[in-house]
C-alpha cells in the first residue's frame, strides 16, 4: 500500500468536511523545552474519528441501507456526524462501557442505536450479524485501509501546519490513528506509540511478534481498549519501528489535569495519554529532542454542561 | 497616547511569559460564512489578563511590597500568576461573588488572598486601603494605560496569524480587552462590543455620553459585571465608532454550549459571550461580512475536574 498517496488523496476527498484543527507551542509543562501540540479533540464530534468515517463514505458508494458501525464511542459518534452529513442512514452498536455521555453524544446525531452488553468485541459482532442481515456497509473502528489513509490526514495537516519536531506521541487503541501517522511519516520522524498499561494492545503484539488477545480495563477502556491491535497498524509500527511506551491510570489523569489547568483544553483520559508518556517519564526525550503531543479526544463523562 | 506604539512595546515585553494563543476557522454554527476563532481563553490562567499583569509588571520598578489587585477573579488570578513568575509577592482582593473555582485558581499560585463580602467595589475599596498602608502597587484590572496596552497585545498577535476578518465581536465588562483592541485596529476593522444585558457599563457609558454607573448581575457577572467602563475604553469606543450590542443570559448560555459541542471548548459565560451576539442575531453580518470572535475567559464554575 502507498500509504503517502492513499492518505494524500484522503486529505482531498474530506476537506471542507473536517475541522482543520489548531496547533499551538507549549511551555507550561516545566520541561527543558517547549512542546508542540495538536488539538484533533477539537474535531466534529470530538476526536479524531471524523477523518475516517468521511474517507471511507467519500470513496465509494453506499448502499441503501447505510452504514453498520461498532464502537466504543467516538468511532460511532463519527460515523453517525458523517452519515447525516452525506444524507445517509447508520446504525450503531455501542459497548455499554462506552457510557453515557458517549452513548448521548451518538442519539444526538440522529443515528439508530444499539446498546450492547458488556465490551467492544460484544458490539462488534452484533454489527456484523446486522451488516449481513441489512446489506449495510460497515465501516471499521482503525483496521481498514480507508479508515487508516482518512485518520493519516491528521498527521499530513500537521506537518503542512509547519511540525517542528523530532519525535510525535501518538496514544494507541486500536491503532487507527498511529497507523495513518506512521503512513504519512515513512519514518521521517520517530513516532512513540503510548497505551495504558490497562489497555496495551500493540504492546503486546510487538513482544509476541503478532497481534494477540489482551484484556482491557481502566480509565481510557472506553476510547482505547480495543481487544486486539489492527494488523495494518502492527505492521506499520514494525517498519518503521515506532517505540511502544505504557502509562499508568493516574499518570493518565494527571495529564488530563494538566491540559485542563494549564491550558483550559478538557479532554478524555484517552485525549490525555500520549501526554501523560511525557508527564510521567515513561518517555523522556534526549536533551535538545523536540517533542510534539497529539491530542485526540474530548468526550469526557460526565458531560460538563450536560 | 499611541497605542499602536505602546502595544507593540507591550508586545516585545511580554514575549515569552504569555502564550500565543491558537486561532482557527469554524463553521459549525450553520452561518452563511465561516467565522475566526481566537481561543485566548486558552493563556495562562484562563483568560486574556496575563497580558496586561505582565505587561504592567515589565513596565517599571515593582515596589518591595509588592502587588495588589482587586479582581472578579480572573485579572486577580493573572496578577498573581505574573507575580509568582517574576518573582513578587501579591496580595488579592476578591469579591464573594468571583466563586469558589476563581478563588481557588488565586490560591493556587500562592498568593495571599482576602475574600471581600459583596460585589467588585468593595474589593476595590479594600485594596485601595491595603494599597495606601502598605506601598504595594495597585494593577488596575482594565482602566490604566499599561494594563490596556498588554490587552492589545492579543489583537497585534491576532492580526499578525492573519486575520481576515472585517468585523472582530468581543466581550466587555471594563474595557480592558476591547480598548487595546480599538487601539491597536486604530478603526482598519470593525469593532462589536458584546455586552450581557445585565452588565452593560459601555453601553450605558454610549447612551449617556459619559461613563456611569451600572447595576450588574447574571451569569457572567463575575467576569464582566464592572459597574462602570473604564475612561480609556469608552473614550476609544467613541473615538473609533465601537458598535454596542447587547445579549441575554439564556444567548449566553447557548453560546457556551455550542463551543462546547461544536468545538470540545469548555468556557466561562464571558467567554461565550461575544459569540452570543452572533448565535442570537443580536448582530448581524451584511452579506459577505467576515466575521471574526475573541474567546477570551475558561475560568467556569465548578471546575470540571475540580
Amino acid at each position: 500500500m502507498n500509504w503517502k498517496r492513499e492518505i494524500k488523496a484522503a486529505g482531498t476527498r474530506i476537506e471542507g468536511h473536517v475541522l482543520r484543527t489548531p496547533v499551538l507551542t507549549w511551555d507550561g509543562l516545566g520541561l527543558a523545552d517547549p512542546i508542540e501540540l495538536k488539538l484533533e479533540q477539537m474535531q466534529h464530534t470530538g476526536s479524531f474519528k471524523a477523518r475516517g468515517a468521511f474517507n471511507t463514505l467519500l470513496s465509494g458508494p453506499v448502499p441503501q441501507a447505510g452504514l453498520v458501525a461498532a464502537s466504543g464511542g467516538n468511532h460511532g459518534a463519527a460515523v453517525a456526524f458523517a452519515a447525516r452529513a452525506l444524507g445517509h442512514v447508520a446504525h450503531i452498536f455501542v459497548p455499554e462501557m462506552a457510557g453515557p455521555s458517549k452513548i448521548a453524544l451518538i442519539r444526538e446525531t440522529g443515528a439508530q442505536l444499539t446498546v450492547v452488553s458488556g465490551e467492544y468485541a460484544n458490539a462488534l459482532a452484533a454489527a456484523r450479524e446486522y451488516e449481513e442481515a441489512s446489506g449495510a456497509m460497515q465501516i471499521h473502528a482503525y483496521d481498514a485501509p480507508a479508515t487508516v489513509a482518512g485518520q493519516g490526514t491528521c498527521m499530513a495537516e500537521w506537518v503542512a501546519q509547519g511540525l517542528q519536531a523530532d519525535t510525535v506521541l501518538i496514544a494507541v487503541g486500536g491503532g487507527g490513528l498511529i497507523a495513518g501517522a506512521l503512513g504519512w511519516l515513512e519514518g521521517a520522524r520517530k513516532v512513540v506509540a503510548v497505551e495504558p498499561e490497562t489497555s496495551c494492545a500493540l504492546n503486546a503484539a510487538l513482544a509476541a511478534g503478532h497481534p494477540v488477545d489482551v484484556e482491557v480495563s481502566g480509565v481510557a477502556a472506553n476510547a482505547l481498549g480495543a481487544r486486539r491491535i489492527g494488523d495494518i497498524c502492527h505492521d506499520l509500527a514494525v517498519e518503521h519501528g515506532a517505540q511502544s511506551v505504557l502509562v499508568s491510570d493516574d499518570a493518565i489523569l494527571e495529564a488530563q489535569k494538566a491540559l485542563w489547568r494549564g491550558l483550559r483544553q478538557l479532554v478524555e483520559p484517552a485525549g490525555a495519554t500520549a501526554l501523560a508518556a511525557l508527564m510521567s517519564g515513561a518517555y523522556t526525550p534526549e536533551p535538545g529532542e523536540r517533542v510534539a503531543v497529539l491530542v485526540c479526544g474530548a468526550n469526557v463523562a460526565p458531560d460538563p454542561l450536560g
